[in-house]
């Protein structure tokens, strides 16, 4: 019995026109539908590709994971060239590497950081309007990262992770605590980018996060809102969800 | 007689489906020509917009200056609402600013920056690519800088202006000499960013002293090519002309 190989990509991907990630029906395009398709192609059969998470309809990656298993001798800087032959210009597989047997995209994934990138100002932009989110609000950056301090650390997200009836097998967690170990939040121009690192995300938690800010940062919320929200642990207590378009995920380690 | 207004404008354009900024025909779309179709929409005739500079096919702008005299009272940051809602979205007004009547789009810019990227590496990008020239060769970053350094100050850039036969209205300048301030050239990951500040800049120039850059730095021409290109003042001289997309006009003093 031949040992098969354990490989793991590394991929960039415009989630502008896919329905997300997962592959939900055989009608909607999705990520994972595409590098399956092309793994098809190259390999003549059925591959099974595991993502280190989902990412929503809308949403980008810059640094995403996901493994696949084959019994191919194919070396891996040609499963890249291969792949990005086979796939839409909005997929582009950066790396391929072999890994150990064990290692699974979703569950080895110990650390995760997305970016959600706000464009705050009268004008939208012509030049990347498919990745930020356009308020024509001002918001205080110092009000944001004064807030965003009180969701350093291990706690219950629960009033942060959304409670959609659409998520099809995609249950509830039972278990709702996350360590977020930093957020980052700068401003270039008008742009504004909140980094956020955690141990693991809940459903829409980020976005959940960042539309949360935005209302105490632009005061329809008042300072001090998210200490109380985190403490309610139902989402309604929360703010509104940031649109997919301005969500990146950055990072997978 | 009433006496006009001097409105300038700040904009930024995503080239990719512009023939340029200039009007050439009624059937090419040309940035000048949409600006000039919302102008006609909102002040209900004809008005001249002028550049200051025009940017080839393909080519983008963060921080392009236009002009244009208006007898209306229309409050600038009214203009900029109404232009913006009157472009496509690869068009966005900034700002929109009074100017004195002897201020003109082309005559009085005495300062541009353009910024040229350059992404390096095997694999394609999903995230920029309509931003960035892709090259799959290593490019050594100290190389360029070193051979760039000899293009610093007022000299005749005669070697790295386009002679193409199709400038229509755009006649060889007798004066070829031009002042470069600073070169910067940065790496971030894979990408390559070279930004030139000049007090002008002739035909295609910058695209012709990157592509000549890249040559050097990729081992095609040896260093110490762009002393001697200078020198010979002929177009044949230099490397090939970079391609439209890597360039963006970022600011016009």
């Amino acid at each position: 019995m031949s040992m098969l190989r354990n490989i793991k990509l590394t991929l960039e991907y415009d989630g502008t026109d896919f329905n997300g990630w997962q592959i939900q029906s055989s009608r909607e395009r999705t990520i994972q539908g595409e590098i399956e398709k092309a793994l098809k192609i190259i390999f003549k059969k059925d591959i099974r590709l595991i993502g280190s998470g989902r990412t929503d309809a809308g949403v980008h990656a810059a640094g995403q994971v996901a493994t696949f298993k084959i019994d191919h001798p194919l070396p891996t800087e040609k499963i890249v060239a291969a792949l990005n032959a086979n796939l839409p210009v909005d997929i582009t597989i950066l790396k391929a590497e072999e890994c150990p047997q064990n290692f699974h995209a979703q569950f080895s994934a110990k650390r995760k950081t997305y970016r959600y990138t706000i464009l705050a100002r009268r004008a939208r932009t012509s030049l990347n309007n498919k990745f930020c989110y356009h308020v024509t609000y001002p918001v205080k950056v110092a009000l944001l990262k004064k807030e965003a301090a009180s969701l350093i650390g291990k706690k219950d997200f629960r009033s942060f992770m959304a409670t959609d009836p659409l998520v099809r097998d995609n249950p509830i967690p039972k278990d709702t605590v996350r360590t977020i170990y930093e957020i980052k939040i700068k401003k270039a121009r008008d742009f504004i980018c909140i980094e956020i690192t955690a141990n693991g995300f809940l459903y829409k938690m980020v976005r959940n996060i960042v539309g949360t800010l935005l209302e105490v940062a632009t005061g329809q919320l008042p300072e001090g809102s998210v200490k109380k929200i985190l403490k309610q642990k139902s989402r309604i207590a929360a703010g509104v969800t940031a649109p997919a378009h301005g969500l990146m995920l950055m990072k997978v380690d």
